[in-house]
């Protein structure tokens, strides 16, 4: 940790500073230049927090030199982490891969989750999504068939040899919803949801942790950082768009997020353009570019239903609009020297 | 409901167009001008998602009149909701008078938050906070007394005739807080936490809702609806700063809000300019501009401490500054024919 | 235009509105349903702006259905602008080609500017940038070498057969650079300088507008307006990054911009993945995602140094990331049938 | 300056980066603890841009300690800055009167600006606003009187004593705004409109710098350094809102960058509540709100007219409201120990 001393500082205030480190079981060492005098200073007291120094008269600027993420920073842990799933061999999140991971917003009925996850399985992704219990502003809107609609996915997953990712928004729900999921995924609007993400720590199935739609990449990081210092390794980051002033877009889709986070972290990242653009033809474009920027997974959202355009939302993609994009897709991972899984 | 229809359609979609509204139950009035073509719609299938209807070939915009929030919203309650606290005589949020509620970020021990309760009534405040769960960005920050915490705070707040108001996080939790608090507060990253906001809706004892830090307006609105679908009506609104491009201040402390809340909704709204700014210096002026744009409770964190700044925060008063902005608070209160209780 | 009426309107204060409406010359037309009324007005003394409507007593909401950027837009122009340069043949932006623009920050003398131009070419780009006039958020920084950077990127230009953008930043320097340059770049922070964007109306050659940090689409789309309308059909929008509350990132590089411009306008949008991010590792996967997500042109900064780090920017490109990122350009453009040039 | 060096850097690395220090004029003094190695740096070749050295392997940070505004920041001068305008006895901005400044938005045409100079002068304000060229996103809209606009609004204020306010864009417009104004404005656009900046640098009379709607406080501040950096002392910081995500305000207004500029900079800090909020009846409590939070002067648009709301925008005060504000304000100075000018 370097302190910063105030450019007029007494003598006497810098030794009362001094003090103070020193009785808080810290190591100083004063550095003095033309421009400005500093103190290096390491150790501490556990628990002390130094962001409250930097407010003491006298001092300039407290800059601290670790990272606030230690299990999920690349400067702890250099190789990438590879995320499987028991029973679905080939399956890997995080490798050389780039997973699809496709199905509709929300499970509706039977019929309808059977023939997206037949589609899904046909054009060659392997993890179905689809929500039972759903995050909704508006109490007034559809909440999710919950624990008849875990029962519809994994059923209908089954059927076509298909891992599951549904979300989980309360802690109460957890024991539940392991029962029937492969991958847990915590939505952007509980991304700092503390409770939820240590329950999830505890567990052993991994958790696809979608970024908050204003969180900073260090607080996405320091989400994780809850899960993986309970125990459970397998965490992979979503970029789903964030908010900004723009209103010519639902949010905007931060793909520089992606090559950020495999600077700084050995944790592998999905990009979901649906839920970032809103609207079925960016959906395209935007899952492009997410693979040439080097996502580790794409997330979409795909519909059965191409004649009631209603009752689908506008970002899901018509069957035939799928299967286009997953060939794509395949020639852009290509250039990268990837592949599609 | 109006359908904007897209100025080059063709009459055979916008036929396509009116049945398919029919089909759905809405009542449905072409009316053409030389500028535009207009459906005036209205009824409608219980659960039809209009937003839908936007993305329909031939529909150039979908403008809707309700407002989404009709049990916050004034529309529907012109008179303001005024909140009262059993066994507190003379407390209330919401009429004429703004309340103070002071206390520590978190309960740290006995002699602290017996301290700074007694410094709280003696300046002449009513109302108690400090934090027994505390939400923190990092997994390894302190993460509060928990029980012990709540305890600790009724003991102090009893002893000194104050109300107390302390955080829920977890569904798991509101039982237990609810044995000990008179406020539950829901903090900024829990905003749209939706299980917590419908168990807090079965509850009788009123909601400090905070702003989450990146929540529109309306968001905010719409998670108040939450609690007030449930039953609980008690929903006190506060703002705390919101998150922007701005890197010398902590927050951007959004007062405009006060205003835009008063004239759309009846609830009442507090402000909490120790969280907004982060620094002491700037609580000060922050906490007389939200009287003085209309706020109907002022929370700010304050301390007991003065000669041991380490181990407060930054934000926290001392406590002859906390005496001194009451009573400047008091006359510009009087400005404008309020009183500060 | 609609004009939405309150819900609790008197029948007295619709009168005076249609009466108001009318004397400004509109034709209204008075809708009701059972949910609301609406007012369908046409018409309209020019000059009125019906901004001012929306506030008067008993009027809810009013909407306009005209999108406000009017030679910009596709509604007016469905075929997209194909902006081609005098004197070289095969260069052009807006068609299937995909144009790339690449050259140092700033001219900074013969050598190398020379050396970068050569290297351009070498790699096969068409279009060589680099800025004489610089606009620098500190009066202590290098504000460019004027008007002799002017003639040597001209020189430069010309012994490789490149063409020529540079940036504009005063009215009065617009007939100074006309005679140096073939595009004339509007940056950043003068996209809403209405005199010079009025000036450059007035010339024949293209403009390259890059899109302001914090502009929404629609008013850079309204800037254009200011270059068209005065006769200037030659408009290239460049999306560079916007500001929002990330800090990991230089700015956030909005690509779902480039779908959206194609929907809105049928003028060419550029990226510049190099401004957007500020570092050389991240320019080559977001020039990628660019390309895939449907860039008209790409412009980066290249340099010619590799031995001497310091004083190149850190987002330059070095000369064999460049030739290596065209090659990996020109295969993304294959898979989307669009080709380099 | 503080080099923090990667925690993993070899000894040859080290050295190297010590040796490039050391070519560049830098005096390099290393310090080592356990947690990192620091390299104190001072010195350095005028113009070398260490910002680079940031990128540089090995280089895991590098820490400025001098603020990059010098001659704005109070650092350097810590007396406010006292603006005074020569035939405008006891019309001071930055001591401890707060002056009002107000007038409409455009000069329309004798008879209006000649009311509403008058009622200003009658309400006890001694500065009149009023735009002659105006910034408009549209080139569709109005966009001022231009010359005969400053000769009206010259007159007006001339008959009732008041000082005038008015904008200016253009570089070629700076010798005829001189001419007719005491005070000169650059709006928000133009905050970063480096060569108008710099030509206002050369002049005597003060500027009132809005901030940009997307500008961070230290660009503001850099922008002042342009002027200041000219030679022209008399800058008055003027916030008039910031861009956000929230949708129901037409800016947010950041009243806590009125402490931080107190903090930071001598130079003063007005505030416009009309254009932040663009309500009238939201103008009014952000009015009050601004002097609470320690303004040193209040912009506010007022019109003539309370019959005809169509021509006047929504956020011009009616003329009582006017008069009553400045009553309030009044008071609320009194609070603070100030008075209203």
């Amino acid at each position: 940790m370097i302190v910063i001393l105030e450019k007029n500082i007494t003598d006497k205030k810098m030794d009362e500073i001094i003090s103070l480190l020193e009785e808080n079981m810290f190591s100083v060492y004063k550095s003095s230049s033309e421009e400005e005098v500093i103190l290096h200073v390491s150790g501490g007291k556990p628990g002390f927090n130094s962001k409250n120094l930097k407010h003491l008269e006298g001092i300039a600027d407290v800059i601290k030199t670790d990272e606030s993420f230690k299990l999920s920073g690349r400067k702890n842990k250099n190789e990438n982490t590879l995320i499987t799933l028991p029973g679905y061999e080939g399956v890997e999140i995080g490798g050389n891969g780039i997973a699809i991971i496709a199905g509709p917003c929300s499970v509706e009925n039977e019929k309808q989750i059977f023939e997206i996850a037949e589609l899904v399985a046909k054009c060659g992704a392997r993890i179905l999504r689809g929500g039972a219990f759903k995050p909704r502003s508006s109490p007034y809107s559809f909440q999710g068939l919950g624990a008849d609609g875990l029962k519809l996915i994994r059923k209908a997953a089954d059927t076509f040899k298909l891992a599951v990712v549904t979300e989980v928004m309360d802690t109460r729900h957890v024991d539940l919803i392991e029962e029937y999921t492969d991958i847990f995924q915590v939505g952007s609007r509980n991304m700092q949801n503390y409770p939820l993400l240590k329950e999830l720590g505890k567990r052993k199935k991994p958790v696809l942790l979608k970024r908050g739609f204003a969180a900073r990449i260090e607080e996405w990081l320091l989400s994780a950082e809850y899960i993986l210092s309970g125990g459970n390794e397998g965490v992979i980051l979503c970029e789903r768009g964030i908010r900004t002033f723009e209103n010519f877009t639902r949010n905007t889709f931060d793909l520089s997020a992606i090559p950020v986070i495999h600077q700084k972290s050995h944790l592998p990242i999905a990009a979901d353009p649906s839920h970032a653009t809103g609207l079925r033809q960016r959906v395209i474009p935007m899952a492009r570019a997410a693979v040439a920027a080097g996502a580790d997974a794409i997330m979409v959202e795909v519909h059965n239903n191409p004649q009631h355009a209603l009752s689908d939302g506008p970002q899901a993609l018509e069957p035939d609009q799928f299967c286009l994009l997953l060939s794509q897709l395949k020639r852009i991972a290509e250039v990268i020297d990837r592949k599609i899984i």
